[in-house]
């Protein structure tokens, strides 16, 4: 495998990350210089990464039980642990069946640290609500479809709901240590499975300013409000896109990091990579050699049908239709999904130098088959999935 | 008119780079050291910078003759030459009938040296070809719509005329001076205007190719080779947007230019400006303090109605959606279109800093007015028409 890929990998990998920060003893935890004494821990993970978080947790722990809710499909068993599969992104009823299970667990079990281990996915694999079922996911749809922020529907969801927006910390008898993977870009903890265990700052008034705006007030009767404070519940950032950023910095050459937060269109993203190298080999911009750093989520708007492709797969096509050629220009672009798939690919991303030539291009970037193109010409990555999300990292080589 | 902005204007004037670059003498003309001797000079310009280009000869030479092709609704007069109205984008009659003016004029004037003034727009302002007005119009509208790249569209318009691709040359009685100044990004002489004077290495195969592919092949028969060499022809680019940046550079704090090559979608380059500061003070990024500097042609696409708005408006809003405000950033955000028009409105662009607040910004960001909302904050920048085209200057400073 490419060594900048493994890297990738690596740095985003949540056991190893954990290792890194979390020292267990026999009798305490200790994570940052914070102590946090413990007979009879308990564990409960959701989200994309809580197969190797709990699994860090397992090896280290003589006695532990707990709750491990995955993704539908992940076929995984865990020693010592329940596993739940549950859905994301979108709420099923195995949703509320897992925050269901997750209360009876919190109620019934007899701990006294509740270690809670949180990453991205888990406002969908994990609800509990008073709305019924049928209604929430009216609900929910009609959010995503209304085209409001990721940050406007998340606080709508943390108010229609008995566990997010800091509330599940009411339902545990012990203190609790939540570690965090966040696969948010810009670092807003509580919006990371929409805080299950974290205060949260937005109010039953926004959500019903949110829901009006969009032209669905009628909901606003189930909202209910989250805790604007938390108690006994401690928040740590284990991993995410800043953390394998500064790492990826340590280990490549003359790094630049331009951003973490990348969004909108991914294949405007591909075309202004391929302007700055351009505009570096017009000797004007940033300074060969270089390795220009940056991670998020930029994304795909899909209009009609569309072939096997994926953000990264359209960031990839649109920096090689764009970029020039020229006998002594050098560039290599890693775009890489951390969780190994990338859209409805099998593939986490792809890498592409100035030797790749995809000819036809325009009918796989208008037909969205980014995929089929770069199969052709071999420049695909195939990593299967990591059980991990930290969003997705692009790494610019520029000799 | 804040300092930034005029500097912008004027690094982006034709007038005041032909003087930097231009030295009349009585009998002669001298650029980057290269002679030409006249004693009948005339002059041609053709685009939206041909109003200034074609004054600074009028002004220098005592005894001038020639035309001047200016967008409709210009409403200029110069001495000692003819002014005609054309239009553009669209090839329309008027485009006819000022190519048929210009061939008229080289074919029945007296020179010894004529001066071409070349500027973006060009390539519709100036058309003479053996395809019949109606069919060449109904090719250009459904070039356009194929989404293929202007690229594209300009190697089809080449082999399609009588003019363009190096044919000009074959018209002029004298040496041709070609003086240009560029609206294309990544500095490619022979795509502005669809390069009369200069040789074109796209050939009649590259143009059936795209024909073909989408679905216009029947139109083949109308192809004309392009000129390979051109002869007495001698080509300079006088301003493009690469030498507004480098001017830029020197005048303000830490510079450092991105790209001059700005493409994509313009409200995705508004959010991705927004994450590099966002990331600079997650103390990862860009070190401040530091001023970012780019150019180029971010679009935008739009589905249905549109209110009053523009390109750099769509930066600005996409930027003040997603920078986040701390007490001790300090950022400003210029985005300006160096022709003085963006989009359907009457400004050239807009300035936005840490203190500008835009309520309900998502229905000026769906309903495309963007002008609507920064009119109402006060940050639009209206300069009035510049009769310059260098496309568009960002400029974003972080401190």
């Amino acid at each position: 495998m490419d060594k900048i890929i493994e890297k990738i990998l690596t740095f985003s990998d949540p056991y190893i990350a954990l290792d890194e920060r979390v020292v267990i003893k026999k009798n305490e935890i200790i994570v940052d210089g914070n102590h946090f004494p413990y007979t009879k821990p308990a564990i409960i993970a959701v989200g994309k990464a809580s197969y190797k978080m709990a699994k860090f947790f397992i090896d280290k722990l003589k006695d532990v039980k707990g709750l491990v809710i995955l993704p539908k499909g992940s076929y995984i068993s865990l020693p010592k642990v329940e596993v739940i599969e549950s859905t994301h992104p979108d709420i099923s009823e195995l949703s509320f069946k897992a925050g269901t299970e997750v209360i009876k667990f919190l109620k019934n079990e007899d701990y006294d640290l509740l270690i809670f281990l949180l990453s991205g996915g888990a406002s969908a694999l994990m609800e509990y609500s008073n709305v019924p079922y049928e209604i929430l996911r009216d609900i929910n749809e009609k959010l995503v479809k209304s085209g409001l922020s990721v940050n406007e529907i998340n606080i709508v969801r943390k108010h229609l709901s008995l566990i997010k927006g800091g509330k599940l910390t009411e339902f545990s008898k012990a203190p609790i240590l939540t570690l965090i993977v966040s696969d948010v870009p810009g670092g807003d903890l509580s919006a990371v499975g929409s805080g299950p265990t974290l205060p949260d700052s937005s109010t039953v008034d926004d959500a019903k300013l949110i829901l009006n705006k969009v032209g669905l007030g009628e909901y606003s009767k189930y909202l209910i409000e989250t805790k604007k404070e938390v108690h006994n519940s401690f928040n740590f950032l284990i991993l995410d896109i800043n953390i394998v950023l500064r790492k990826l910095r340590d280990i490549v050459q003359n790094p630049i990091i331009l951003s973490s937060e990348i969004r909108g269109d991914a294949y405007s993203f591909g075309q202004n990579l391929a302007g700055i190298v351009n505009t570096s080999f017009s000797n004007l911009g940033l300074k060969p050699p270089y390795t220009l750093l940056a991670g998020g989520e930029p994304d795909v708007k899909i209009e009609g049908k569309a072939g096997k492709g994926g953000r990264n797969g359209e960031v990839c096509l649109g920096f090689l239709k764009w970029v020039k050629r020229n006998s002594n220009h050098r560039f290599k672009l890693y775009a890489i999904a951390t969780d190994g798939i990338d859209g409805n690919s099998e593939y986490a991303g792809c890498i592409v130098d100035e030797n790749t030539i995809v000819d036809n291009i325009e009918y796989y970037i208008y037909s969205h088959s980014s995929y089929e193109a770069l199969e052709k010409v071999g420049r695909v990555i195939k990593t299967g999935y990591t059980f991990t999300n930290v969003n997705n990292v692009y790494v610019l080589e520029v000799t």
